[in-house]
């Protein structure tokens, strides 16, 4: 099956996950919005569909395969897994995927709001003081407790601590690669400081950077970089350890 | 089968949106940190769960169903859902469901943070600036952004505009009846003033409350009340619609 993924074209975001996805799985996809508009792509056509489908997305991403549009990051992952193969060998280990999957979508909730923590309508520059507050929260507490659990989970893991579910890759590992990258970006002062508290996640972020179609796509075009646009920026003065 | 759910015991919060599918359903279930801790239940014995479970909850809530723990407020649903006949007839709206879940989810988060922006580990009184702040673009942005979602999702529903998902009862409606319930608590005077955008929601709030094990449930000692500690707060100085 050929999939259409929808998503802002100018940003990692929140649609990254799937990309990793997808490109670890060599799977036939089309990045719709980034398209040409001429082609009758482009963000338009996203727009268009989130106004016209029987079962209307909240917001990007979301995914079509053949009639089904399905929104929601972690439940876009959740059905592609086993599609995939990225999702465990039984139930137990998918509703485990989906948990842990779930849990980084919150941590991500939380990273993007370290620097909007008023409203995603105003600009970064006008909620500024809040952003320092709530970065510094978020470096003092939230990142060590989120990186902290999933780091226990890995040391933990039944099946040997390689993988965050299971004894192979998965869609999880793959957003725990991502996670690594985008808080390397973004608070390069605070991760180089405690990253080295989290080294099975560290492990694992290398593993998955050297798999031949990951590191073929992060090398690629198709891979957006990071900027001050997505849930990982990087502002030097919300990078600060103020414990 | 019996269940065991695992949440705070002095706030509706998360957790609500579960007792409301097991009330709903009349299922069998312990609400464990709600029972004393003589009994070897209590806070306590859930805290021991999520520290020894094979698969570790993040955070409550989390439900104990023979040997699987299961976390994540939305996917407890999508589990539950048809094991108590609460998530429609067919695949396509168990994923629909879930996905209306998951979105409900993210607007929760988004309740919450109006009153706690930068840290949950501040007490409210602490960050009170930057909540009116933020508690002005919900009233203003966030809170029609997404109950005008929610609305127009009912009223296309194409199985008719009685339910979110599909002709009958799923656990999404038990949810759309606990946001209006808590917006109503929290935020009386937006509510009052904005609420008649959304006369599917409201009619579905009242035809929940009225349903038999729902208002028998809704007078028990079992639910416990709005408060100044759950994710629905009413502070005065936060209700107020700048527009």
């Amino acid at each position: 099956m050929s999939y259409e993924l929808y998503y802002w074209p100018t940003i990692q975001g929140r649609g990254e996950f799937i990309r990793l996805a997808l490109e670890e799985a060599d799977a036939k996809y089309i990045d719709v919005a980034r398209r040409a508009e001429s082609s009758g792509m482009g963000v338009r056509a996203m727009l268009r569909l989130m106004d016209n489908s029987e079962y209307p997305p909240f917001a990007p991403p979301f995914l079509k395969a053949g009639d089904l549009v399905i929104a929601q990051t972690a439940h876009i992952l959740q059905f592609l897994g086993p599609l995939l193969d990225l999702a465990g060998d039984d139930e137990t280990s998918r509703i485990w995927a989906h948990q842990l999957q779930l849990t980084i979508s919150d941590f991500v909730t939380e990273v993007h709001d370290s620097h909007h923590p008023i409203s995603g309508n105003l600009y970064y520059k006008d909620q500024k003081p809040e952003a320092q507050k709530r970065a510094a929260d978020f470096i003092q507490a939230r990142l060590p407790k989120f990186l902290g659990y999933f780091e226990r989970i890995m040391k933990s893991n039944p099946h040997g601590d390689q993988f965050m579910v299971g004894a192979r890759l998965s869609y999880v590992d793959l957003a725990i690669f991502q996670i690594i990258e985008g808080l390397r970006y973004a608070f390069p002062r605070a991760m180089k400081k405690s990253e080295s508290n989290y080294p099975h996640l560290l492990d694992l972020h290398h593993r998955v950077s050297v798999r031949p179609r990951i590191a073929r796509y992060l090398k690629s075009a198709r891979r957006v970089p990071f900027s001050k646009q997505g849930i990982f920026r990087h502002y030097k003065e919300l990078d600060v350890d103020r414990s």
